[in-house]
Parts: structure tokens; C-alpha cells; sequence
């Protein structure tokens, strides 16, 4: 692409450097900035250049948050002793939305992935085996996202929780509620009848 | 959503502005600016806020331009008599790449849309009368896309024109090269029989 604007190719050069962006996306998104009023884009640019300067990560949980301990964290009403390990503050907003999780999160930051070059250090794990070795929980909850780095993760927390007796339990996979057996793929399937619960427990859900 | 921090719900919110991008996808991009150096964002928000504030539009024909007079409007080897009427910057990109257009551009910065509230007052039509008024065009060539919005804009600027008797044309529709004609739409299949050329004609393009 030949650009009749410097200012031009590099707006669209950095929207083009976002996830799923290519460069027509990216020069659809700013011709359209230019056609709105000067304010939108301001508030755009500051919005993202604030987050990024002035963005913080709760103490104890690692989520996002304007304070030094989430909300979450904070409450005096969330069992401190039950901690859901999560990749990031979307998998915390999708668990909130449920409202059926009443302890309070550990956001990992994301997941072992040596194709990525992600390994255990640039995760947030080591606080959370020092809150374990603390005998400050009771239960850890793995809930990461069931794929192979998910599954990685999830082993290698698991290795390092394994002197501490903690109790650890990975959330329930089977078919979504709703769905109609012959459609769902077979581990699913599979992993749903090893894992069945007894018939009344079903009953006191939802 | 309920988000944990106002920094984050807010830079989600003004990148949910841009069009085609949900709350969804917006997280996801803010989510992977926060796992960047914070440079990345610092550049992408200097470079909006900078081709806001700085971008200039051609005097002459209205295209996206860093000087006054863009460079194409300046270059000598451009027969200036030669105007192909375009909607945004993305048609002249489209229409240079093929390196078979030697006149200038007239860029209109839209197309006449009621629904979307954009009137021939919104557009930049009257400086193109201006100049067919003042003589210094021999033909007109509209080059907008083949829409309810785009004809009607073309008819509009037709009849602006119309007193001055300067030669006017469009580009033609027709099957595109390459293309199975039993999978053309009918209205392009008929209108390139209509608008068929002599042979020896298609012979010296390409």
C-alpha cells in the first residue's frame, strides 16, 4: 500500500499492529476516525495512553484494578480460602457473571506456551504457591481454558502445589446446558459420563 | 460487563467506537495492548491523536495529504484536464495501483447517503463545479462504487455539471477478468453486453 500521508501510514501502521487487524481493517478504522469529530479520536488516544500509564494489578489477586486490592480481594464477603486460578480478568468477568463462585480469583496472566516463548516465570504463580505454603487455602480451583496449554498450566501449578496437601479441584467439562447430545464431540461426551455427579446434586444447581 | 477497573472499562468503551468492533473485541484488543510494551500503546496513541491534529487535505483535490497541494495534483507528468471523481482516499490508492489513470483525482469524502444523513452539501462537489465552470476540464470520469448511494451521487453531480457541456464518463461495469461467467450476477452479465467494446479495443489494454 503507497500512502499519500506520512501521518496517515503510521496511524494505520499502529492499528495494524493489534490482534486480527490487517492493514485495510486498519485503514477502514482510521479513515473513519477522520470522518467523526476531532473529539472521538482525542478520547480514543488518551483512553488507551491512561490505561497503559496508569493501569494497576491487585496485590493479592494480580487482576486489573484502579487499587492496590481489587474489589474482589477486598470483600469482606468472599471466602479468602477458596482461590480460582484463571488466565485473565475475562475469565474473572465470565465467573462473576455466574454468580455462583463466592471465593476470590488468582489471575495467572496467561498460559505456559513455549511455541510463544511463555513459560512458568512470566506467570503470576509463584505468589500463589507462597499464599499455599502460607496455609492461608483451602481449596485451589483450576480453571483455565481446556487446552493443551491450559492442561500444561494447570499440571505444573498442580506439581508445585503437590508438597503443601493442599486440596485441588479443576472446574466440570461435559455438555453445555442445553445442548443436544449427538451434536457434542466425543471427549467432551466421554469426559462427562467418567465425571457423572449423583442425579440429586443436579438438582441443587441453577 | 461489569468491569474491575474505570482506566480499562473506559479505553473498552472508545475502542468499541470504531465500527465492526464489540465491547468483545475490544477487550481482547485493549487485554493484548496491556500484555505489549507499554511503547506499543504509546505510539498507537501518539499516532491517532497525531494524524488528527495534523492531517491535511489536498487544496486541490481533497485527497489525505501531508502538504498543501498533494502530490499527484503537483506532479507535471498528471494531465489535469483529466478528473476522476472517487470517494475516499481508498479508491485513488485502488485506482493508482493499476498505474492506468494519468489525470488527477477529485476526492467527494463520501457518497450522498439520506438515510446517514450525509446531503450534497456534506461533500466536496462544489469546487469540482467550480473548476468544469472556470474551463480548465476537458472530461469527468466518476469512478464511485456501483450502489444505490454511488449513483445517486453520480446523477447529482451529472446534472451540476450539465450547463457547462463538459464531457463526462464512468467506468466501466462489467465481468471481472478472470471470472466464470455462469456465476456472474445477471445485472453486471447485462449490463457488459450492452456496454460491449470493439475487439480490437480490448486487444491494447492490459
Amino acid at each position: 500500500m503507497e500512502f499519500s500521508s506520512k501521518l496517515l501510514e503510521n496511524a494505520v501502521y499502529e492499528m495494524s499492529q493489534l490482534p486480527g487487524i490487517g492493514k485495510r481493517t486498519a485503514l477502514r478504522l482510521v479513515l473513519h476516525l477522520l470522518r467523526q469529530p476531532k473529539e472521538q479520536t482525542e478520547r480514543l488516544s488518551f483512553a488507551l495512553h491512561n490505561l497503559r500509564s496508569e493501569i494497576k494489578y491487585c496485590n493479592s489477586c494480580n487482576n486489573i484494578s484502579d487499587v492496590e486490592i481489587c474489589e474482589i480481594c477486598a470483600s469482606p464477603k468472599r471466602e479468602k480460602d477458596f482461590i480460582c486460578v484463571v488466565e485473565d480478568i475475562r475469565d474473572v468477568m465470565a465467573i462473576e457473571n455466574t454468580n455462583q463462585f463466592k471465593g476470590i480469583y488468582h489471575v495467572l496472566g496467561g498460559k505456559i506456551s513455549p511455541i510463544d516463548g511463555i513459560g512458568p516465570s512470566h506467570l503470576n504463580i509463584s505468589t500463589l504457591v507462597e499464599k499455599v505454603a502460607n496455609n492461608e487455602v483451602k481449596e485451589v480451583i483450576f480453571a483455565l481454558s481446556s487446552t493443551m496449554e491450559g492442561d500444561t498450566t494447570n499440571f505444573y501449578i498442580y506439581k508445585q502445589l503437590e508438597p503443601y496437601s493442599v486440596r485441588t479441584s479443576t472446574i466440570a467439562r461435559g455438555i453445555s446446558v442445553g445442548d443436544e447430545l449427538e451434536f457434542a464431540d466425543e471427549v467432551t461426551l466421554g469426559r462427562s459420563i467418567v465425571n457423572r455427579i449423583p442425579f440429586e446434586n443436579s438438582l441443587k444447581s441453577s
